[in-house]
């Protein structure tokens, strides 16, 4: 018989902005984990009622300012991090936790597949969690998910694949304020173009969707393109978090290319926009049989990050110890 | 930077019916795999050429009769078994192949998830595993795919599920005609039911394809209750192997329901039929937040089951040993 797990697994949430705020509820739902601390190094935040910063009763653990004090006696922890997106910001936090003999799972979108831009700090990282003997992940949604895993796990019943499409669409009224204003919604085409040239503006991630999808499909891809346009509001748009206005950018339309010699593989298509119509998730795998998936309204992105985040926690902590991909993740809970 | 396979893995492929066929031709196809034999007990078999066999010039490969003979100094060679749906049926085969110190990968239905039907089987078969340092698992399309593994690979993304369904809509037509003769396609109602009660009649695996959806989900199911019907022609049916007269039965619609002290939490609903309309595979999990997925057109059995099988035999050479499931294997190649 399949093991059972041997009791819930100690988990620790650090960065309680809204996704972490979301993680630490999806902690409370999950009968295989046990939430221990939550951290974020935010001066607001210290001592603060963990119960009261996520509107649920009964918890009486209050934010700690550092993963060390939060730790305590709590052995082979899972750190459940959410504090940005680009692996530089979080580096040195993802390997505080591993020395002090945590697996992490991070929702740091760079994370999800690092050997592309940042080979380097992908082998710091793997060295330090082999020689912790602990497991490290990147994971959520997206990347994670729906542009990846979801895709290579469809490439299971196939035979060799010729090429993979995968189109998203996202209302970002659905999605939090955060992630509107980061997609441009409301800005002027000139300051979109201004953010995008600081990398202040866009996903962050679609590269790494793009990496992971051909590894996990067998595909040698030796370059990815990524293109970044704005997306603007024909009318004026109501219902998110403020009023985008006809002619205002709605938000972003992203493309990464994967070729293998010039011949194109692997295609990735994002919109994240306030009023984007029909939002799903769309794989098309041109193979013998052909395969077409759809998720009808798209996987929800905050919600669906966070219950990511918390299912992968316990098989992290299983896994052998090293850099993991989502590729390497069982089916199961 | 993940692991790059060490060369291709050896198999054998035993059973030389259409799905075994089927499976060389996909084993050839596969960088992955190098196929060292195949083996059918069938005399009217036994030295024909393989290559002949399967349509494929270049094979030099005869058919074998014994996997013994057939293995001759291979070591860790990875056995792709397709020769029947009953554990019962083919345990003795699975059993000799692991003390011939090979791995195994089972189209047989009941592999799937032996736990249910044949614990002491599935028990036996674990123990000589283990005991061999080799990993049996049975997979294919269905069970192993559509409504078990992708089931729990969506549920990766949600939180507590209260409800899983799946519904496979199959046209039986674009199969093959053994499956057309097993789902009752040409039958009287009578010949139907005579044959459904000596078990020689219908899908098999739907029970096991039930208890690992709610494993995977992790729901605790304490029952499952299948029912078996038949479908019937409306009309005359064309374009199968054979015509279907208006009235007679077009195939059989069956249906699994898991209960957890009483209450349905996972309920497949599977209809193979010649002329079955609009043929899709459709998940829905009633969760936070809800899930909806479909493949237009269903995954083709007859090529994926053999595609399934050859993906999963790399990631069985490289498992744990023991009887594994579908919920363990890893999503990429």
């Amino acid at each position: 018989m399949p093991q059972a797990s041997e009791g819930p697994v100690p988990v620790v949430v650090m960065g309680l902005g809204f996704i972490g705020q979301n993680i630490v509820r999806a902690v409370l739902a999950s009968p295989e984990l046990k939430l221990v601390a939550a951290v974020d190094p935010a001066p607001r935040l210290l001592g603060a009622s963990l119960g009261e910063l996520v509107g649920r009763e009964g918890i009486k653990l209050k934010v700690r300012g550092r993963l060390e004090e939060a730790l305590g006696k709590t052995e082979g922890a899972v750190v459940l991090h959410a504090t940005g997106s680009r692996l530089p910001q979080v580096a040195e936090q993802v390997l505080a936790a591993v020395k002090a003999g945590c697996h992490v799972v991070s929702t740091c979108e760079e994370l999800a597949f690092p050997y592309l831009r940042h080979p380097e700090l992908a082998e710091r990282l793997d060295r330090a969690a082999q020689k912790a003997r602990v497991a490290v992940l990147g994971t959520g949604v997206n990347p994670g998910f729906v542009m990846d895993r979801l895709v290579a796990t469809l490439g299971q019943v196939c035979g060799p694949v010729r090429h993979a499409q995968v189109v998203r669409r996202v209302d970002a009224r659905t999605r939090r304020e955060a992630l509107q204003r980061k997609v441009g919604a409301g800005m002027s085409e000139e300051e979109f173009f201004a953010r995008l040239e600081e990398e202040a503006l866009g996903h962050v991630g679609l590269v790494e969707s793009a990496a992971l999808c051909a590894l996990g499909l067998g595909l040698d891809c030796d370059d990815f393109e990524e293109e970044v346009a704005p997306v603007f509001a024909e009318e004026d748009i109501p219902g998110g978090a403020y009023l985008v206005r006809k002619g205002q950018v709605a938000g972003v339309a992203q493309t990464v290319v994967g070729t293998e010699e010039g011949v194109e593989r692997v295609r990735l298509e994002l919109t994240i926009a306030v009023g984007a119509e029909e939002p799903s998730d769309r794989i098309v795998l041109d193979a013998e049989p052909r395969l077409e998936l759809e998720i009808r309204g798209g996987v929800a992105g905050d919600a669906a990050t966070a219950h990511a985040v918390v299912n992968a926690a316990p098989r992290v902590a299983a896994a052998e110890p090293g850099l993991l991909t989502v590729l390497e993740l069982p089916a199961g809970r």
